[in-house]
């Protein structure tokens, strides 16, 4: 037995004794990823990369449907232009990594591998557009950027992570908001309708918003252990990079206007999201949507007559419904078994002969792990309908434990003894003012996660300072 | 008129007055792509990325339907890791970009952002395959690699392109060459069958092959000005590698192996071969079969009533054929016909008032400029038909002109004439010495393109030496 084998029967760290622990032992096991060489980077392999690429492949559709184009910028910025917009290189100039030597040449100016590419497409904007027929300029880029982190974690926070962001370019501040909204709704549909997970859809506070942005719209989802993933940004610039890069266009009287600009990114972050809210302890789930395989076929008794035609068959029969696979390696079925459900694919058919002589086949979910033995001639129609019922219930699943841990506060005394005894969300009033978010922060090591399109009144006063309360805020810890 | 518009009426400089400059106006004039700020870096605007993602679509079905998987792995590569291989470093190092400092902290270890990756997947597979069971591991990256070039230009040398590049490890050296040549047909396929452009098949000389390679096969295709790039290679490596990284199995005896792989990779490059082989003087020609429009309908006097109605009927009918849009923009119908042509549409269809009085429309197509009428109950047929027809005429003439283009030389002397009077390939006899191969290079510019799978004895003598002749070679200047 080969050592790669092995891995699969070595269990995963149970998620009750080490939350962080077991999620390393499913990246590895479930092989989603290695580590790379270099501090924080990684390798995407085969199977994560299936998965990724399969949500890769959803969100483009809806992001070219929505009328947006793809390009490729430079992974190079010339540093000055990166100092073009003041807040912009604060925030980001601590994470950069520089390229000095070009060959053995130094080179006269450094060069930033870049961290996110604002200052390129704001330079190509102004070199760009002229008119309001040149708009909206509605681009997107699937690529690589790199954040040189301190700690890092494979998906969650990696030195180099794969993404797409969206660069717009709009004649009014109002259209800008409509596609700020308009694609944090895409995200919000991706999420929740192909990676089922649920979302809470608000408002970044400006402490927590984007490095240069007017405002920063956000999906906030809840992992299994109570911690919060931001999902998904959609940031508002106003014209401030406008400004900032000299973006005019003449408008319709003539009269010289500065462009308003958007930008939006979801990343192999979600990846991580994905781990954290449907795996257990027997590894990975994967919902059927984006599934690489859906329905895994494992014959039993193998090497018995027909046996493996049988189960080459009901693969052929299947393709018309689902991705499907059949595992006929040399392995045991209990193995297989094992390896598969680390694995996290959504449904495994199992056929032996005494399945044949009866002209059924037995059926597993991943998610409940529910059993059923089905006719062969109802297969089909059925193996369609579980894929569905997996999707819905991993969903519903997921917004149960998430609405679970929704907690309320209305003073700090509260706040953090209900952050000490419970994990999760805390909705708790808030006054407006920073000092009290910052406040908050250092007491509980809660930060703000938004503030809800959905707002509600639970108190009059704010949580922290006892003034009264301008918004709803959710706040958590998060990764 | 904005100045956006401009562009498409100035006319791009003709081919037979400056090529170089030609190829310029093209690539800025079609919309494909604009300079990045960095020394050699290019922005793939919408257009040329639509091209590229039709290229890229294709061969990456290709590449699973061969067995491989897509994985991600790191932009950064540790000094010491790219220094294991010593003929690979040598080939490399000169062209590294160096990441000296990671935000305000000065590395211990210089890292170079990929110019191949190689180094990555020889760490990953030393650490990965432990058993004749694990081969072939079959991996494909799509990525974006960086390497330091003096001199640059859009598409065909950028300091920064995309490509994918395929890394596999075999069990037996011929399973290696098995590889090679598979892989080699798969971008022969690509290139001849969706690009429409003609390609030697062939392998390089020890000088030309790839740094650490065993052998590289190449194809190599033929540009307008009779210049030859090269396509596409795949390179085999022996064990040299593996025993560099120490890349070892155990075999089915268990006794330890060093693994055979090899390595192939296809570029952004191709952009520009597809430019200069199809492309005229009213500039780009695409191939339908990765056109990301495919037929543009331009309505005429589309102000008059029922002709925008007419049109849009026309291409929900023509989207069930083709891949179809309308132009239904202020813009005048000249200027239109101008500025798709210059997009290299395929086909055009015009339709206005006495056309729907007619019941007809009228066709153009790019590549001839041949115009007919066509019945509406004819159209849907007619488009397919045509399309099919400019996929295959676009590379029987760019076969015709290669072959034209292929000349014989048997002295040296009538190798440098016949590459002063006339521009190609030429084939020529060679000892197999690289003396000679230097020699020639230094005395006509001209490099060995490739030693042709298909070989033919056109004389017993060395074309340089006099001395007994090996092999048959494509010589050429080249890109």
């Amino acid at each position: 037995m080969g050592k790669k084998n092995k891995q699969f029967v070595e269990k995963v760290t149970a998620m009750e004794d080490d939350f962080a622990q077991w999620y390393t032992d499913v990246v590895k096991q479930a092989d989603l990823v290695d580590y790379g060489l270099v501090r924080g980077t990684m390798i995407i392999k085969p199977y994560g990369y299936a998965i990724w690429e399969n949500i890769r492949n959803e969100l483009d559709k809806m992001i070219k449907e929505t009328g947006h184009s793809n390009v490729a910028f430079p992974i190079f910025i010339p540093e000055s232009l990166l100092q073009k917009e003041k807040d912009h290189v604060e925030g980001f100039a601590p994470e950069v990594a520089w390229v000095t030597h070009g060959g053995d040449e130094e080179l006269a100016e450094r060069i930033a591998v870049r961290p996110t590419s604002e200052a390129l497409f704001c330079d190509y904007y102004s070199k760009n557009i002229h008119s309001y027929r040149d708009l909206p300029m509605l681009y997107n880029q699937w690529a690589n950027v790199v954040r040189w982190e301190k700690t890092t974690r494979p998906f969650l926070r990696s030195s180099e992570f794969h993404w797409q962001e969206g660069h717009t370019a709009h004649a009014t501040d109002e259209d800008a908001s409509i596609e700020t909204e308009r694609m944090l709704g895409v995200y919000a549909d991706l999420v929740e309708n192909y990676l089922a997970i649920p979302v809470l859809k608000g408002r970044k506070t400006d402490k927590e918003k984007f490095a240069g942005a007017n405002y920063t719209l956000t999906i906030e989802s809840l992992m299994h252990d109570g911690r919060a993933l931001q999902s998904g940004t959609s940031h508002h610039f106003g014209s401030g990079f406008a400004e900032a890069f000299d973006i005019t266009y003449l408008d319709e009287n003539g009269e010289s206007q500065y462009v308003h600009q958007t930008s939006w990114g979801l990343s192999t972050r979600i990846m991580g999201g994905l781990i954290m809210v449907h795996g257990d302890n027997r590894g990975l789930v994967v919902p059927p949507r984006i599934a690489p395989t859906q329905v895994m076929i494992v014959p039993i008794a193998q090497h018995k007559e027909g046996v493996l035609d049988k189960a080459y068959d009901l693969r052929d029969q299947l393709k018309e419904v689902a991705r499907v696979d059949i595992d006929a390696s040399d392995k045991s079925p209990g193995w297989k078994f094992n390896e598969h459900e680390m694995k996290g694919v959504p449904i495994r058919v199992e056929i032996g002969p005494k399945d044949i002589e009866n002209e059924q086949v037995v059926i597993v979910r991943r998610d409940t792990g529910e059993k059923e033995f089905v006719a062969l001639k109802d297969l089909q129609a059925r193996i369609g309908a579980l894929l569905a019922d997996i999707q819905q219930n991993l969903f519903d699943k997921a917004l149960a434990h998430r609405n679970e841990k929704i907690n309320i506060a209305t003073t700090l005394e509260e706040f953090k003894q209900t952050l000490d005894e419970k994990t999760g969300f805390i909705k708790a009033m808030w006054c407006g003012d920073q000092a009290c978010e910052e406040k908050i922060k250092e007491d509980t090591q809660a930060t703000s996660r938004c503030i809800p399109f959905e707002q509600e009144k639970i108190s009059d006063t704010c949580v922290c300072c006892g003034k009264e309360a301008k918004e709803l805020v959710y706040w958590g810890k998060a990764y």
